[in-house]
């Protein structure tokens, strides 16, 4: 019907994954696959209905959740652009995926170290979520978003606490170069229980494509007041922490070579608290919409191990870790090879 | 492919919403979105297989049941229609959806009082169930519907009490004029504990377009023997009540002006059990496809406010609220603005 | 759009259902009715992208699994080609169900002594799968299809024990020509508690198609070392077991008249142990895509009846019966009519 698009991707590796001190694991990984059904209406004078309705599922293994990804109604004009429902924050697309240029935060090779506060952390996605985009300004573009109360797993039993999630992100595309910046805050809003928790992610990032590379990178500071990161690593009270990562890509032809390393410093007042991510990647496409790719990463803990974010495939154990039930303060490898398709 | 035609409509609404005596709450509000995917084929001599599998979800939150709207497949031809499958009742399209011109009993203001007896009370629709449609005779059509026992959630353990749920249905429709009627009934059929139970309701509803101005009303009895009410309530043994409702839309170019008022009468032989609710709503057709609304309802129920029906948003404590744990007795108002995108 | 094929089935039955010494249930079921998208881009070379997310969903009860059945991405060249994903075991492509031709083992119908071990033993599907099929030479495909641990059911708690799933099978088509032949085997595999469990199949099935008549057969030899059979039964030990099957179909223009009659013979050293089910049924071919049909079918247990395969609907108390929650060891018949409908 031609009201209606279907896209989605399909995008599974085979890897082979060790967490030291545990046996080598083989495994099909799901990087993130999805369907979903969009359209708009032109409705005159600039002014569009739009919709997307996008459910994750399991490539590898069956399985998923209608309607469990960005789903949303919206209008668009030249004023801008207003979105109504489940929608992941801005903060993540104006910054992080920008320079996540391999495999764009999926599987193993996800920025690890990323953290961008939600009510969904692993997805950075927020339930009854209103988001405005501004029409772009020569390149430049601002977008805000806020998440109301209802069907979040709000810490708290009350409605008088006023729990919140908003973010505010600036985004600059001109020709080879991206800059992007955001801000985005909760209070008493995540899905575990928590005390009085505030957590906050200032980001900037920047890339530019000088054609036989393309270089990216961010600086993002992070802060927890009893929030996020002591519901994961039982660290009190308040913290900083300061996160670099660099993203390099060297395209020819049909082949790309991808270098990311990122280091997560020390939370503040507590030594040895960081690590440090390397994903190496080539990428072979076989076409705009198929391509075949091998890749390494490894995870360097520091030995406490409380540098984990809420991203990627966390284990509830306060470190990150390719497989679950692992303990805590331990190296992550993982290397394979995989196919992705977009349709 | 030609063969299937994918439909659907998000309709996403932000209410503030008060329950008295508790605090206010702006929310984001799922009226009913659904994705769906139909076809027919033409079998020659007039037959035709048609088919239809239809998911509900939350426009808001995300999430949703596969199939968990109406889904079914069948037969269609000049001596009527069959269908196999999960079907709302018949008697609910007859009557009380004619007449809901605001925005089709989704969300808060939908008619809180309207009880169709269901396996799915809240959606008034059964599993495993054959309905039969004849053609039109001149604008006059009858529609049988039976549900087998088997996959209901029927209150008995055994299969010896020959629970059942069947409606039957008239309706004429002649240019501006629309007259519906039906009755429906279940026995020990429904999706809770209970003892030996037994709803039915008798409807009767009429609406006519005089062009400047549609005017629908219906009368309802709805009587339980042990039934619903009980299990909702505690009122024991057998009640019957009344229900009235009217429907005023006036159109004027692309805008709609909506006043909906019903009245649910005491349940016999209990004082105070009665409940109104009064709706007013503005619809503005951005396209024949996309409407913007804004809304205003109030539930106003008596003291013993054992009114409540199985439909619209049940909270399990035998009294209608827009919000779920609220104690039993008081009023609702809720009032915001709405999107909704048919495609 | 051009890039995704919607492709499904509704298949409904209305049955009267048996089981000896209890009351007879008239139902609707559904016979395993599923909506999917699948596509292909082409690569050049002969190579070309293939994907396929497919779900299942209860046709006369409504809900549903998103991708729960086979959903895979993969390379398709001169080579052959290789899927990785949720699969079903070639083993039942290649034998069962080639022969299986009045509903495709679906329902009530389905074949009740066939035994592929698999994780998923009710669908003979495997998470995490990697397949790999010949191309054709001259009719002859072999396929080899193995299954990765990580989120299997595996039976034990570590990863030591080497658990394992592989399966092997070969088919010749040509002409009205089909022989299939395969053999597959899991290890501590399987999705419930168990020892130290292993279970094999081995397959041999022919059809031919004689224009006014096709016929069909297959031989299958079971091996269960505290397997499945353990699990399901309480047979200890090591047990063998052969099973017979033969399929004839009489069809005349749109009619299709079928027998199916399969002998599940004493599992090695017990006694009154096996079963035979018959199965007749007739079509009628609306269209290509749509038929009616009538089935009548009954399996016919001994005494001990542990005759149980893994297919079906099992119930999980070491009998095969029609009805969940059924005594063991009982004569089991239903008959009735249906609609299938493709698109």
């Amino acid at each position: 019907q031609s009201n209606v698009t279907i896209y989605g991707r399909l995008n599974t590796s085979l890897e082979s994954t060790k967490v030291q001190g545990s046996s080598r694991v083989t495994q099909l990984v799901n990087n993130n696959s999805r369907i979903g059904f969009r359209g708009n209406e032109d409705l005159g004078s600039g002014l569009a209905a739009i919709f997307q309705m996008e459910s994750g599922f399991n490539s590898d293994a069956g399985g998923g959740t209608l309607a469990g990804r960005d789903t949303w109604v919206g209008l668009k004009g030249n004023l801008g652009t207003v979105k109504l429902g489940n929608i992941t924050s801005p903060l993540y697309y104006a910054t992080h995926d920008y320079i996540s240029l391999h495999n764009h935060d999926t599987g193993n090779s996800s920025d690890m170290f990323l953290w961008v506060p939600a009510y969904d952390p692993e997805n950075f996605r927020n339930r009854n979520s209103i988001t405005y985009a501004s029409p772009s300004f020569g390149g430049f573009v601002v977008e805000a978003h806020y998440s109301l109360v209802n069907e979040q797993g709000t810490e708290t039993a009350t409605r008088n606490d006023k729990p919140y999630h908003y973010s505010l992100t600036g985004t600059y595309d001109n020709g080879p170069l991206h800059v992007g910046f955001g801000f985005g805050e909760t209070k008493k809003f995540y899905n575990f229980a928590g005390g009085d928790s505030k957590d906050n992610a200032l980001i900037l990032s920047a890339l530019y494509d000088f054609k036989s590379v393309v270089v990216g990178g961010l600086w993002e500071r992070n802060k927890s007041d009893n929030g996020g990161l002591e519901a994961q690593t039982g660290l009190t009270g308040s913290h900083t922490r300061n996160h670099y990562r660099v993203a390099v890509m060297v395209p020819f032809g049909a082949n790309e070579v991808h270098l990311n390393y990122g280091v997560a410093r020390d939370w503040s007042s507590t030594n040895d608290t960081g690590a440090k991510q390397l994903t190496l990647a080539y990428n072979y496409n076989l076409s705009k919409r198929t391509k075949v790719y091998a890749l390494w990463t490894k995870v360097d803990n520091d030995k406490q191990k409380v540098s984990t974010d809420f991203g990627g495939a966390y284990d509830g154990g306060g470190a990150y870790s390719f497989l679950s039930g692992s303990a805590a303060g331990l190296d992550n490898t993982s290397f394979g090879v995989g196919l992705r398709h977009n349709f």
